[in-house]
Formats: structure tokens, C-alpha cells, sequence
């Protein structure tokens, strides 16, 4: 099924609780060599043809990402672009 | 900076009702073919050195997804692999 | 203007990965009496009219929550239920 | 078991494009009375001692809400305060 995928980030700027909350746990995983985590979102868009950007691309603008605080990025998926790929 | 994506989905056969509300959003924007909108988290980790793939998938399995009910995928994020990428 | 607050939480039995990094987290800022952390969804519903909590229940069931992995409440928001309390 | 419930929402000044898509999803379910859908985040905070109100304003500021783009309240749960209620 041919598919876009949206991710969605907090701009740069913009301070993530809950990154830094997964950040600060690291520490008792014995994990020391992470800076830094972001949560975001990435929205999985199944089209019925052809999978439209410029239409995923307004979507998102409207219906799934706040221009003022987040980035967002619009592609059409590859083959194993999933995440269903864990073993 | 090495950084590392986390995928999160949930399992295909997991309803997602937030996605279905995008979904059910869509004619009256005039889309009318998308078949389906699941939404999901993407998590970026940076690795003050070389990023660790075992360990940001430990990280993902105790820490950012639920296997339950959740997939997840783990991978280096290539150049340009951002949400800063829009126009 | 009347208000429905819909709270929808993770069923208790699923475990929530992202309460457990926040709780995982509290040691290194001293606190150490937290047993739990849950993290779920508060979603506000303004109704030009009289609240509808029928109404308000439906939209939670289709639009808002997964009834397999989660809960949910209805009610009609008193005077100060709001987040915006935080001095 | 004592628990002190921590509500967040973006402030009133950013668009939620998420709630937007449910309020939008509105109308094919016969709902036409509904002006805004906001959508945040419920913590509940579990103590292994006396719910402690000031240890929870600063878990919350510091890993559950950035504070520039969200509000958040911090309350004792009373009795009910939960979402199992639905029926």
C-alpha cells in the first residue's frame, strides 16, 4: 500500500520534558554517552492510489503539526521504512 | 552529531483513534483518498560518540515503547533524515 | 463556556514505558517516595450549548481513547479544573 | 494509595492541530455543537507516603511540561478522580 510518512518534531529551540525525563533515566541503564532525547510523532498516511506529498504536506500543516513550535517533514516511505522492523 | 531514531508504532492490529480522528478529518479538507492515518512516535537519541545501536534498542525496549502493543524500529539516521526538512 | 474534561489513562495491567522513564528520572532530582508514574491524555471538549456528556462519551469511545489498552471518564469541568491553575 | 494527578495543556495562544483533527472529525458523527477540542496530557503521580504537592510542581516543571508553550495544575486525587469510571 502506497504510504507517506510525516515526522514531526519540536523546533530545536523548543525545551522537551519528556526527552529530557528518558535522558535523565539513562544513567541507572548504565547508559552515559547519550546528550540528548526528543520525542516526537511520525504519522503513517496509507493513500488508496498514488501517495500524494503535497497533499500529506498539507495535512500535516493543518491537522497534524504546529508550524509555530514543531518541524515537520514529509516523505513518500521506502520498503522497510517501518517500524515494524524490530526483531 | 550521531544520532539515532527511534520508531514507535502502534501494532497494526491495535486501533488507533487518534489517527482514525485525522482520517475522519480528511474529506473536509477535500481528501478523500487516504485509507487510513495511524500515529506513532519518533525519538531522536545523540550519542556523544559513535551511536549505539544495541543500546538505543535497550533503551527503546524498556524506556520509549510498550512491545505489548507496540512495534519499534532502531536505526542511524542518515543526513537529511530530519523534521527539519520542510519548506 | 461549558466544558467536558475526557481523562483517558492506560489500562493499569499495560505498562506505560514513558511514566516509568519519568519515574526512573526522580532519583537524580532527590525524589525518592514516587512508587509510579502514569501518563495518559486529558482532552477538554467546549460545547457552544449545555455539555453533552452522552454526546462527549461517544466522541471519547470513536475519537479519543482505544478501549482495549485504555480507560476513560466524562465529566462535566467545575469551575477551576483547568491547567492553567499553576501559579 | 495516595496520588497526586498533574494535568497539562498547551496554553491557550498555541494551536493544537491534534484536537483540531478531532473537532473536525465532529460533524460525520452527527456532533455539530461542539466549538473546540484541546487535547494535553494526565500524570498521575503515585507516593509511597503523603502525596507531596511541592515535589510534584517540580517534577512537573522540570520533566512533564515546558512551561514557555504548555499550562499545567498539580492536585491531590480525591476519591473517583480516575478514569476507570467509564462504565
Amino acid at each position: 500500500m502506497p504510504r507517506v510518512v510525516v515526522d514531526v518534531m519540536l523546533k530545536p529551540e523548543i525545551l522537551d520534558p519528556q526527552g529530557q525525563a528518558v535522558a535523565n533515566a539513562l544513567p541507572r541503564l548504565g547508559v552515559t554517552d547519550v546528550s540528548s532525547v526528543r520525542i516526537g510523532r511520525r504519522i503513517e498516511i496509507e493513500f488508496t492510489g498514488q501517495p500524494d506529498l503535497d497533499r500529506a504536506r498539507e495535512i500535516a500543516d493543518k491537522l497534524l503539526a504546529n508550524p509555530v513550535i514543531e518541524d515537520f517533514s514529509v516523505r513518500v516511505a521506502e520498503a522497510g521504512d517501518t517500524a515494524e522492523g524490530n526483531p
